[in-house]
């Protein structure tokens, strides 16, 4: 590879050793690969000598994935970074994994194109990172999460392959779906070294709304009788009272007043569209006792009613010292009973609990605020965390909606996955990867 | 079993000898379970003894899935044919595998829900094949496949365990997506015995158009302009020439009239979209000179103008005597250019061949009319079928958009898929299916 791609420098290292669940493991070394070939001839040396490799986006996925937790080598994607191809007339984009997503959104949408999935870390975080994680974001209640905009891949397998997977057309079913086999499974089977993305035209008119609600469960009746009313928003957000009030906080007085739940719902589609939806959806807002409703019709407007939905993640950092973030999904109709879940168990532990996130698809981000330097506090937090991932799989749900297992999840992901289904993915990863080379350490596998 | 649930009478296999390829292959008994204890005990017998079992829904596929070619025993699944819930709060239905797919969609339409999916057989293939297969049908364009629309399911694995895959909500990422595995792998490694898909909400509205253009290329541009538009309408169909003229002689006189090509584009939305988006396309069928563009407003109108598109199947059963069925994508903008090359290849071999289907997705699916007692015709049929796969490759397509490969197309499959592929596929197949009972030589697996 040469010294200018590879580095056994501590501080080049360092660099690499963490992602957002701010946990710290040392490589060994990090190398840069330019290209598919390079690629292979690493994950063979891999193979044959029995040494680790992670491959890593930007780092900052929630859950560890591109952490190299058994030491071994840092296999930085983001020197593959270049958008091939976007096609016009078939709405498709070529793409190396290091490409930045929002860069990729921008490119897209100066040819009247859109990339719907957005991870809030799109401005930092790549497409080859979303696709080994599957990302979401708030348009996921509409437009699906990462897994459903792939429609083809190059893969480098662990053993030095070098394949083509999926279609590069709208549909195909000849063989097994590497492709979704893949997307999702955190770096574990291959590395993506170019994926073939399906695009969308652009939506000509976009329209944003806010209301206050006096309590969760109000708010969430009133997002199933929006759905019910055949109107699919392309984002249903939630804050709950204790998201608002730190929001407050952080943002300073007159941005935000106390409620009981904040709702943001954004429409789109053809010009008239978003009109129309958006106007049917203020009447159901306004029906179910909501208040302060505002709308947005200019994307400045749409900025400032997304300011506090967006600012409930920094604001949460500067609450500190520590927290857990979690991400569990429960049917969208159970919620209220999450919320309120959430907030008896704030009560009854001491320790600050916001939620917020994707009500639309019963997508809930909880956090737990504590202070590790107070072991009961610790242990508190511990174990809420567990009484919440139960009540969650009782309620029908999954303890990760869209951030992964990596090391963060991997302890609870016996209670979701049956012994005899781990053992089968076990056996899967060993197809793909008889010497466990790859991303070793994730996933309990 | 018994022998209520169980039978190797001659007349019996017979009815489970073939599927919609016309082929015919005699079981040596075929089984009814009723849930998933006993495909698992079944399973667990073949598995221990080495004998194939063909699981098999309706028996409409189109690429011999259901068929089983090396003997063993058919497990048909019409037994398990339970609509178990449909849950209007969190759009999500849970079924057992033989529901027959219009039913399902007829019992969510009750609730206001939407099954999108909507292969051609719907009337009587059953959601375990179209899951199985990955159906998909004139939607797609717009909602995508089957694949698209399946949360999780449960599964029996070859060797007997009962394993659930996926989620029951909107989203998760917990372990590798086994469920997609499943789907498209043509019941190769495992049998479904639930699955809980994914519903949106009943569109208020739909429009179809139809149009006639002088010839391919224009009614082709034509569809990429739409799109271009940002209009995505819910199907967008077309007929060439030579299925122009077979309609027109099998439905007679009067109901359609001779064109190089026909576009049937539906639209669908809230109250007021479906409209829009109908008028945007009238505008734009005009502008590219379509002729006689018809409008439809009611089902019933809808139904007359969809009669033509629907009649090509049975027009072409009636040509007769033998005609080969394919069925490839192309990217769209590609697709006059693949509709010209089978215009040259039909003049050349003297052959009729007719191409229709989904031109949004570029999934076209193309017949050669022949007689298999003249030699020299089954032979130039077998060239045509030939040099149109590889002129798909050649153009970026796939050789199946929405069959499947079974038999049918496991004789090309190493054209589309690398050694290497197939190969990690026969790993994988292993891994589910040590034994290798299930649906033995199906996929080159």
């Amino acid at each position: 590879m040469g010294p200018a791609n590879f580095s056994g420098q501590k501080e080049d290292r360092a660099c690499y050793a963490y992602d957002a669940t701010r946990r710290f493991y040392m490589p060994e070394a990090v190398i840069f690969p330019g290209n598919a070939v390079q690629v292979a001839q690493i994950l063979r040396l891999a193979t044959d000598h029995g040494f680790g490799v992670t491959p890593r986006g930007a780092g900052s996925g929630m859950s560890g994935g591109a952490i190299a937790v058994h030491g071994g080598l840092v296999m930085a994607m983001n020197r593959c970074a270049r958008i091939l191809s976007i096609d016009t007339e078939n709405f498709v984009g070529t793409v190396e994994p290091g490409v930045v997503t929002a860069k990729f959104q921008r490119a897209v949408a100066e040819r009247g194109l859109f990339y719907p999935p957005d991870p809030s870390s799109a401005d930092y975080s790549t497409l080859g990172g979303n696709l080994a994680e599957c990302a979401g974001g708030p348009k996921a209640v509409k437009y699906g999460v990462t897994r459903d905009y792939v429609l083809g891949l190059e893969v480098v397998l662990p053993t030095g392959e070098i394949i083509r997977t999926g279609v590069k057309t709208a549909k195909g079913v000849v063989g097994y779906d590497i492709t979704r086999l893949l997307i999702g499974s955190e770096g574990t089977l291959g590395v993506i070294t170019e994926m073939t993305l399906r695009l969308l035209p652009l939506p000509e008119s976009v329209r944003t709304l806010t209301a206050l609600f006096a309590d969760m469960r109000q708010a969430a009746r009133c997002v199933v009788e929006i759905m019910q009313r055949g109107i699919v928003p392309r984002a249903v957000e939630y804050m709950d009272r204790n998201a608002i009030s730190c929001v407050k906080n952080y943002l300073g007085a007159g941005v935000l007043q106390e409620a009981g739940a904040m709702l943001l719902i954004e429409t789109d589609g053809m010009a008239g569209e978003a009109e129309i939806a958006a106007e049917k959806i203020a009447g159901v807002l306004r029906e179910h006792g909501a208040e302060n409703v505002e709308s947005a019709s200019t994307p400045e407007a749409a900025e400032s009613l997304w300011r506090a939905r967006k600012a409930v993640s920094p604001a949460l950092y500067a609450y500190g010292p520590d927290k857990i973030n979690e991400d569990i999904v429960v049917p969208r109709s159970r919620l209220p009973e999450m919320v309120e879940r959430i907030g008896r168990l704030s009560e009854n532990t001491g320790l600050t609990m916001v939620s917020f996130g994707h009500v639309g698809d019963g997508n809930i981000h909880f956090n737990i605020m504590y202070d590790s330097s107070l072991p009961e506090q610790e242990v508190a937090a511990g174990q809420a965390v567990n009484e919440i991932f139960e009540y969650t799989l009782e309620l029908g749900g999954t303890i990760s909606g869209e951030h992964g297992v990596g090391i963060a999840k991997a302890p609870y992901m016996d209670r979701e996955i049956s012994p005899e289904a781990l053992s089968l993915m076990k056996r899967i990863k060993s197809a793909f990867d008889p010497a466990g080379i790859l991303n070793p350490g994730k996933m309990r596998l």
